[in-house]
This record gives C-alpha cells, sequence and structure tokens, in this order.
C-alpha cells in the first residue's frame, strides 16, 4: 500500500491466475494486460484496449491463496495484473477515498458467491427476454417493423422481439415518437403483441435542449440535469444535437427521469434498452469553439507534421474527450461533486432510474431493461449488452470470455450484438455466434447503419438459421431454470472449467469452453471455415449434437477430441450424471411448452428443474421447483 | 464473364478452398470475405478490412479441379470468395484491360511452383539479413543506436542490425543525414561494422519538396516526378511536410531514383527499408483547402448530427484519400497514365529502382532490401515486411497465417514486426512472437512512437529472451539452406500441412500449425496465457523443444496431442526420416559455423544441405549443395 502513489501492490506467484473485471477486453485470466474502470463509448474492443463501457471492479486471485477483491470507488481505478512487470499486481486510484472488500471463501465458486451475497440479488427478466430478438439502427417505420415480422414468421425461424434503435423517435428525443413513422404507437404495440412481438425502444441517456419539448421542460423545472459549475445546465452533444443530461445520481433527479419511462409503459411496450449512458459525448459547444479557433490559427500556416497533426487532433479529441467529465457536476445530498469523480456511476443510476420507477409503476410484472454502461450494483435492475462490437470472429470469442467475468459481477442477463453491430458480417459468422448465442440469457441480433443487413431470413442457409435458432428454444427449459437458479443462489450461470475441475491443472488455461448451469459444457467455434475444433473433457462426456436431421448422442472418453461441428450445429456436451430438461420448441417464448419436457441425460441423474410462470414475480416460491429424474 | 459488369464468376463446391492474395486478412484460406487488390497504409489490420499495404492477384482453387489464377492487373480489383453468397465466386476489375493466367499442375504445389517459375526468382538477401534485428521508430542518435548495440551484446542475446526509422534523416529528407546526431555516419557504420552490427536506414517514397535539396533540385532538373493533369508536378504532404513522388513507373525516373541510393552506399550502407510507397499522402494542398473552406462554412451553424460528421469527414478523409490517386500522374513510354489506373504498381518500381540500381553500382554484391507496398514482380527485387501492425496476438497468428499466402506470390524474404509496431507490448507476447520469428527469414523487432520500449534486453525474463533468439542462431544453417531452395526452385518455404499430406482431410482446416522447409512443422502459441497448445499431428513426428535446459527430444504418434510449451521454448516437430542441420549458435551471424553442423532427426535420414558464403551470387554452383545423412 502506497498512499502517496495511491496504490497498493502485490506479488503473483508463477502460476497465479486473475479472473474478473467483468466486461474487458482479453482472457478470462486478465493477467499480462493492464486495465482501467472507465465507462467510455468506442466501438473498436480491439486487445489494446484498458476500458469498455462498463466499470467492474470485482476480480479474483486463484493463486497460492485464493480471495476476492472489490474496489467500490466510481472515479478511474487502473489495474496492472503483470503488465508492467510480470509478477507485480498493483491497483491504482485517482484518489483515495474508497471501500476496498476482500472476500474469502473455501473456492473460487464459494468466493464468488460470498461476493454475490453482498451485492444482491441479481435482475430477472420476463420470460419472453429469453427468447430470439431482432434488432438493427435503425427499423425506420412501423411498416418496416411489420416486413420484418412477417417474414421472420413466413420463415419459421423462431423470435420473440424486435428493437427499436434511435429513429423510432422524433428527432432522438426521449421518451417521443416520430409521428409520421410511427403513426400510431400504441395500436401498432398491440398488433405486434397479438402476433407474440414485443417492441423494445431505446433510451438514450442525453435530453435534447430544446424549449417546448416536455421532457427538457419539465426536467428543468424539477433542476434535474447535471450543471456546470455556475450551476447552469451542461450541454453536451449526442444524436439529437445539443442535449442535457439527468443528474440520475441525484435522488430527486433520478426518480423524475425513471417516472418518464411511464409515457412508453402506458402504451403497451414492456422493454427498453439504455444507451448513450457512459455518458457518450460527441462534443461540447466550448471545446467545438476552440477547436474552429485551432483550425482558424492553422489557416495559412505550413502544415507539415506537427501542424497537420494539431489539426487532426483538434478534430478527432471532440468525440467523449474524458476532459469533459471534469466540467460538470452531480447534485449529491446537496454537494455538487463533479462528474469525473464518479463517473462510473451514470450508466447504473440512469437504469436504476429505470428499475426504480418500474418497481413503483408496475410492481407486479417483469419489464426487460438492460444497459450498456453499468458498475457493479446495477445487477440489481437491469442487465447489459456487451456493448457495441463488431462483425469480427475474434468477438465471437471475446462474447463468450466476458460471460463468467460478468456472471462474477452480478450481470447474468447478457450476451453479445450477435453477428457483430459494426462492419459487415458474413453468414458463417452469424451462423456460429447464433450458435453460441443460443446459451446466452440474451440472445439477439443487431447490425449499425451501413452494416450488411442480418435478419436471418436473408441468408440462403434457411434450414441451418431456422435450425440454430430454434435450439435455442427447445433448450428454454434448461436456460431459464438454470438462469433462475443462478439469480437466486448468488451463482455464476457461465463458469471457466476451473471452476468446477479444481484438480484439473490442465483445464486452467482453457479458455474457449465453458460450463454453462450445472450439467453441460459448451465448446463454441468461432474460427471461419473452420469444419470443427478440439475439445478437452476433463471427464467423460456425451457430445449432443442439434443438426438439420435431429439430435444426434456420443458418449466421448476424457481428453482431447477433434469434433467436427458443421455450420448447422448446434453442440453441447452433458457432464456425467446430470440432464437437461427439453422443450419440443415453438415460435415464440409463448408457444414453448415448460411443463413438457424432454430429458437428455448422461447416466442416471436427478435435476432440479426451475419453472415458473415467467411473469410475475414470486421467485422464491419453492413450489417453481421440481426435481426431475433420468434412470438411463 | 460478364464484360458490362468487368466481372467473372463461378460457382464453388462446398468444400472449395481458396488459397493466395499474399499480404491480407483473415485466414489461409480466403473463402467467406471479400477482399480488394488496393495498397493502403492503415496499421489497423483488423478483420473488417479488405486491403492491406501490398496488392498481391494470385489465388489457387482446391476444389474438384485444382488450378491457379493469376490477374496482372495494376489498378484496383475485387475478389468475393464467397461473401455476398457462399458458393459465388467473383472477381470484379475496374476496367476490363487485363491479363489473366491460368495456371495448372499435377498438385497445388505444383502449381505454385508452376506460377513462381513464370514469375522469376524471388529476391536472394545476403546473409547478415537471416539475423535478428532491433528496430525503433526511431533511434534518435548515433549514442541512442550506440546504447542499444551495447546492450545487447552485454546481455548475450544475438543480433545483427539495427534499423534506422525516419529520424535519422535531416527534417525526413530522402538519402540526408542529420548532421547533428549522426555527425559522421560513414565513421558510425564502420564502427556497428567492427562490432558486426549493420545499420540498415529507411527511404520514403515521397521526396521533400524543397528548393535548394539536392534530391529535389535534381529530380526536378530530370523531369522524374510525378505530375498533374496541367504538367506541373504533384505535391502531397507526408512526413517531410510537402513533398513530390519519384515517377518510378518511368524508367528514366526510376533509374534516376535509384541511383541515389548510391550516396548511403558510398557511407558503408548495405540493407534498406523502402517505405510510404502504397504511396501514403497525408493530404493535398487542394484538398487541405477544400477542408477549411468547409470548416469555415459550418462556423456558427447547428452542429447536431449531419453538420457534425460533415466537420468529422472533412478532416478524418485528408489522409490516405483514394481521390489522390486521381489527380496524378505517371510518364509511361510518353503516356501520361492517371494513378488510379495503376496504383498498385508503385511500391513494386520504388524497389525495382532500387534493386535495378544495385545490379548497376554493387553488382557483386547481394543488398538487403524489403519493402512496406508491393505487387507481385517486386519479389525479384527485394523482401517484405507485413505492414505496420500492433502489439495484438491476433497479428501473430496473422503473421503465420500470411506466411504460406506470401510464398505462394514470390515473396519468401518476409516476417512481421516481431512484439507489434503500433500499441504497447507485453513481455509475454514478445517471447510467443519470437518463438514464432525464430522461423521467417526476415526476424525484426520494431516498434512506433510512443509505444513501450521492447528492445529485448529490457526484459526481466532475460534468459527466456537469449535462449529464443539464440535457438534463431542454432537454427540459421537450415532456415537458409530451405531459403535457398526456395527460392532456387520456385517452391513455398511455408506451407499449409494440406499441401504435403494431400490423402488427409482433416489437415485442409488447419491453420495454425505449418511446415518450414522440408523437414519440419511448427505450431506457435498465439494465445496469452496458454501453457501449451494443441497440435494435430498427420504422422507421428518427433517434437524438439529448445528450452532453457538445451534440446530435448520426443517422439509423438499420429493425432491429436496438447503440448506444454513455457515461454522460455521454441518447438518443432521433425517429420519422418527428415533431419535438420543446427549450428553451435552464436553472437551474430558471422560467429555461426555452417560448416559443422550437429544432426538432428527422426530415424534414418538424408537431406540436401545448402550453404554458400552469403555474399555472392553463384547461386546455382552445384558446390553448394552436401548431402547430409543420419543413420538414426
Amino acid at each position: 500500500l502506497d498512499e502517496e502513489k495511491r496504490s497498493f501492490t502485490r506479488t503473483m506467484d508463477d502460476e497465479e491466475i486473475v479472473y474478473g473485471l467483468g466486461e474487458n477486453v482479453r482472457g478470462i485470466n486478465k493477467r499480462g494486460w493492464h486495465y482501467e474502470s472507465m465507462c467510455c463509448d468506442d466501438m473498436n474492443q480491439t486487445e489494446d484496449r484498458t476500458a469498455l463501457y462498463c466499470a467492474h471492479n470485482f476480480f479474483v486471485v486463484d493463486g497460492k491463496e485464493q480471495f476476492g477483491v472489490f474496489i467500490d470507488y466510481p472515479g478511474v481505478l487502473g489495474f496492472d495484473f503483470g503488465y508492467t512487470k510480470r509478477e507485480l499486481m498493483q491497483v491504482t486510484a485517482s484518489d483515495w477515498n474508497m471501500d476496498v472488500y476482500i472476500v474469502t471463501g473455501e473456492s473460487l465458486k464459494d468466493i464468488v458467491k460470498q461476493f454475490r451475497n453482498l451485492i444482491g440479488r441479481s435482475y430477472i427478466p420476463p420470460l419472453w427476454g429469453f427468447g430470439f430478438g431482432q434488432s438493427r439502427y435503425s427499423y425506420m417505420s412501423e411498416d418496416e417493423v411489420r416486413e420484418v415480422v412477417e417474414k421472420y414468421r413466413e420463415s419459421g425461424i423462431p423470435f420473440d422481439a424486435i428493437y427499436l434503435d434511435i429513429d423510432y423517435m422524433d428527432h432522438y428525443k426521449d421518451f417521443t415518437l416520430n409521428s409520421e413513422t410511427f403513426p400510431d404507437f400504441p395500436a401498432f404495440v398491440q398488433e405486434m403483441k397479438e402476433k407474440n412481438v414485443h417492441l423494445v425502444p431505446i433510451i438514450d441517456a442525453g435530453v435534447k435542449q430544446e424549449e417546448g419539448y416536455d421532457i427538457y421542460d419539465d426536467g428543468m423545472k424539477h433542476g434535474a440535469f447535471c450543471v456546470k459549475e455556475d450551476g447552469t445546465p451542461f450541454v453536451g452533444a449526442v444524436w439529437p444535437g445539443e442535449a442535457v443530461f439527468p443528474d440520475v445520481l441525484n435522488k430527486e433527479a433520478r426518480a423524475w427521469f425513471g417516472s418518464n419511462y411511464k409515457i412508453l409503459l402506458d402504451q403497451g411496450i414492456d422493454g427498453f434498452w439504455n444507451d448513450m449512458n457512459e455518458p457518450s459525448i460527441f462534443y461540447t459547444p466550448e471545446r467545438m469553439k476552440q477547436s474552429f479557433e485551432t483550425i482558424e490559427s492553422l489557416k495559412g500556416q505550413d502544415l507539415s507534421r506537427d501542424n497537420y497533426f494539431k489539426l487532426m487532433f483538434s478534430v478527432v479529441t471532440l468525440s467523449n474527450n474524458p476532459e469533459y467529465y471534469k466540467t460538470f457536476y452531480h447534485n449529491i445530498d446537496g454537494e455538487l461533486v463533479r462528474h469525473d469523480r464518479v463517473h462510473n456511476l451514470y450508466g447504473y443510476n440512469m437504469t436504476r432510474a429505470a428499475g426504480e420507477a418500474f418497481e413503483r409503476l408496475v410492481p407486479d410484472k417483469r419489464v426487460l431493461m438492460f444497459s450498456r454502461s453499468s458498475y457493479i450494483g446495477m445487477h440489481r435492475y437491469g442487465g447489459m449488452w456487451q456493448g457495441d462490437n463488431k462483425a469480427w470472429w475474434s468477438h465471437l470469442l471475446m462474447n463468450l470470455k466476458e460471460m463468467p467475468s460478468l456472471n462474477m459481477c452480478g450481470f447474468l442477463y447478457t450476451g453479445a450484438d450477435l453477428g457483430g453491430f459494426g462492419s459487415d458480417t458474413t453468414e458463417d459468422l452469424m451462423l456460429r455466434w447464433l450458435a453460441l448465442g443460443v446459451f446466452t440469457p440474451l440472445m439477439r441480433s443487431h447490425a449499425a447503419q451501413r452494416s450488411r443487413y442480418h435478419e436471418t431470413y436473408l441468408f440462403d442457409a434457411h434450414e441451418s438459421f431456422k435450425s440454430v435458432i430454434s435450439t435455442r428454444y427447445r433448450l428454454l427449459p434448461y436456460i431459464y431454470s438454470e438462469y433462475m437458479k443462478a439469480a437466486l443462489r448468488g451463482e455464476m450461470m457461465f463458469r471457466p472449467l476451473a471452476f468446477d475441475y479444481t484438480d484439473d491443472k490442465r483445464v486452467k488455461t482453457v479458455e474457449d469452453q465453458m460450463l454453462v448451469g450445472d450439467s453441460i459444457m459448451i465448446a463454441p467455434v468461432y474460427e471461419q471455415n473452420a469444419a470443427g475444433r478440439t475439445v478437452y473433457l476433463p471427464e467423460p462426456m456425451k457430445l449432443v449434437r442439434f443438426g438439420l436431421d435431429g439430435i444426434t448422442e456420443e458418449v466421448l472418453p476424457a481428453g482431447d477430441h477433434y469434433v467436427e461441428v458443421a455450420l448447422s450445429d448446434v453442440i453441447l456436451f452433458i457432464r456425467p450424471n446430470r440432464l437437461i430438461p427439453l422443450s419440443s420448441g415453438g415460435q415464440c417464448v409463448e408457444d414453448v411448452d415448460f411443463q413438457n419436457v424432454e430429458l437428455l441425460s448422461f447416466g442416471p441423474a436427478e435435476y432440479e428443474y426451475y419453472h415458473d410462470n415467467g411473469y410475475e414475480k414470486d421467485y422464491d416460491n419453492p413450489d417453481h421447483i421440481t426435481v426431475l429424474r433420468s434412470a438411463e
């Protein structure tokens, strides 16, 4: 501990592993790189990044000792896990006002469980939130949405939700609708509901600064926006142009912001995604003025090298400049706190605003909610998607590797933009990524403006897409049951093999296979043109293949195997004396029969099956658990 | 064939593989993505790119039929290998003036050999070019170079060359020296030679436009620069600021540009690297003026959304805008040809200028030469490095995957910036990447301005670095011998397993193991925190491990194996009835005894050992080949 440098350090064993940090780059083992807690909006999730959209300050050390560390600190934190020196662990804070929790336990799983008990129960979505959802930035009108819905239903590819990105709004104004393209929204929501399709609109953090826009006017009246040092509202530009930012760290302002979700709830909406809440800021008027001045001063000058880079710099640093965070304030219990000191709490509290509002407004109902930015604690109010990613094979693998890290931090309802948000996807990347998405609680395909359309019915390999996504619906009883048990018991649904096979040294470095729930291991294919992959089995397992010709099963001995996996296949491995309940599938979650399930087992097995109606909140009712038995 | 659309298409079999395209993204099998021949300067070599620094228009189809296709066309070409539709192959040209060669043969290896015979013998570097080299952008002075050299020699880590990036020049002016930081260059070159260190300066494509600068004045006198439509020199800004571009496509201008290398040859230099020759252009004065006007017009306007992106766009599209290539001309046999029509020939001809000059100036000597941009044909005049990359684990794997693709196209002398050019490297990435670099003909560590220093003596794991790089020097007899045979016989030194194991279906998708020369297979580790990796052996092989405790050998049966590989290890696999000659190592190539070699073999074996003095050019002298025999 060095109070001067605001850091603490320790020496790591040679074989020590560091798990955790939730959403971040690199491996499941975070060792060998440095990371930052500093929520930021940048979809280039390349290996050299140190921070992504979230700040998740929990990690677990597995060396001669095993323990967890949670640093409850809302400003910028640095984690050096053997980057500067291989054996050196160093955590550095920008100031020294933090709570540090050291979490002990009997095992890695137990340490996580202790921590999860400390931070509270994870968010539980409505059952339909486990269906497949289709998103795009943006479906521009009712008619466009109708067409997508129709084509999905015609194709026989199951799905449950359509996501509305920013263009559904009137000039990107929160809680409004474009009245030309969505002329009668309540009727349209109802029309979709009748087809078992849920519409999920996006809500952005920034509120357009425009007199006469009721949300803005009302927020001003409530003094609900973040302010500059002089007490006037802080203005930053985002999608709607110049905007103000709800002071969601302030209790009253948070209640005010949350209450606005009622506008859409009242129109029949039962799910939302919160975006741009790092918060993302394209520019501030002050900084834009400076850029213009810099450019003006360069006019007529020799632009070789230094001046050229000065010009470039003055423009490319407009977007999401961390300096902005030093120029506005939150009113926390009457005290003005500069944003940079609490930066990482913004997305958390925006989503908390929604979650608290839902508790007031629709206390008996589960509302779908997930966020781009988050901090530990937000897991109680909503899930998260793994940020704006790219149509890269490496991001498929990253999706997998983030799952256990997020589960440790309480984020169970999560998944990545399947197929990739930015860049153009390919048919095979879509299929392989969906075959992973089949197992992630949030299963959503999303794509950016100008990128290739990737609604799954658009591809030639129609039967393959249908088979892969239908497999999700067959697996729903298992996925929902495991999700609920993990949420209610504070456990990880996605676990590295090393968490269960504690005596197997080999599994400590296996980062491309994962335990999902109690019964199965998955091993997704994540390389283009691969016809299969190698899989390491720490014990004998039963390979189950969901293919075009139905389900096939094969028992494999422990050890290394090369397993062929066709583009149309979803594979999983059942552990000894375990089983999974399977439904007969359906076109949407509503269709799925969770009562009459088929059992797939490897040897005689018992299974605690959690099943409730999926919409009410009596989670702890013991009737929801039945024990299923297989004698095979 | 569709002349209207300027494209030809064919239907691919389901299991068809497409090899080739030299330097590009994605796998060894190029199927499933689209590519472009369009040399460009951008170090973000992410998966969604379609073109990198080079244009290599040769590919080999392995389906029901096997054949190669070479499209000799210097403008932009598009290759869709199953991206738009999985079974569709489509090649599209921007106009229709091209030579298409269909290359047939008895096998994949034979097709490549036929093609290589067609395009001429690959460049052969001096023997010291097979040593390890250290580079950085930039070592700023003689003293800084001296310090690096001293520390290397003190550390006992062998090396042979120091690369001088742009700061050795006077204001980035080609063929000049900064007289303050390098006050007596000939003496310094000599001083380094006495320590067996070769200095390798960079040469950039753009020549500073500055009256009084002799190269510029002389080039103007010779009319040696590219011109605009009005006949005046075309000006684009690069490192030295506004610059002109030698018209290397013109024979006389090429001869003139090449003759300037004499300035440095005369000071004792015997190696160069040619850079910025896509050509890279930061901006043109015309386009800069437009950007200023655009920005001016936006002043005081509402900058929300469209205007904001207009501002951004006007600045970020300054750098390497393809529109620039439509604004200048080459004088080819008296005809003015617009650059975009012959764009991909620029780097080729810059390096050809040097190569042709070396033939005139130092006909008996081999000069080290490699280039960033290239086109097939340039392989006769120089090697190439795999462009500015990043300190990403994914780029280690990309380095490996590009090796056979480049070999097919004639580029044998190649390798990547070990440890990564941009971004900060890590100790383990350095070690793993060096363990691959041990096998690549060009073995150079390079790093960008502001990135972490990664001279290998800086890291704690000193013995590991020493062991890995020393292994290169022990392997030099094999590496040089295999290089020379591949060059002289038109063969691939690096081959996918599928090229040799033609009856093994499994190897068709193995992209992370490689045959290097006739005797060995390599299987590098390319994942952080991995303790080893799985390896597929299509036949029994002998695993040889060069570790801290010397060499160990182990025979493994055919099949899948998990092989532990410590960070200090270099591993390779000897094929049955093959051997490799090993030297006892050395601190530099000059130290290495190529005559008295130790043989490592797997079973009784014979080996054609190529050895010459490494500096002369009587390549085809039969005395250079001896047959080595092992009875083991």
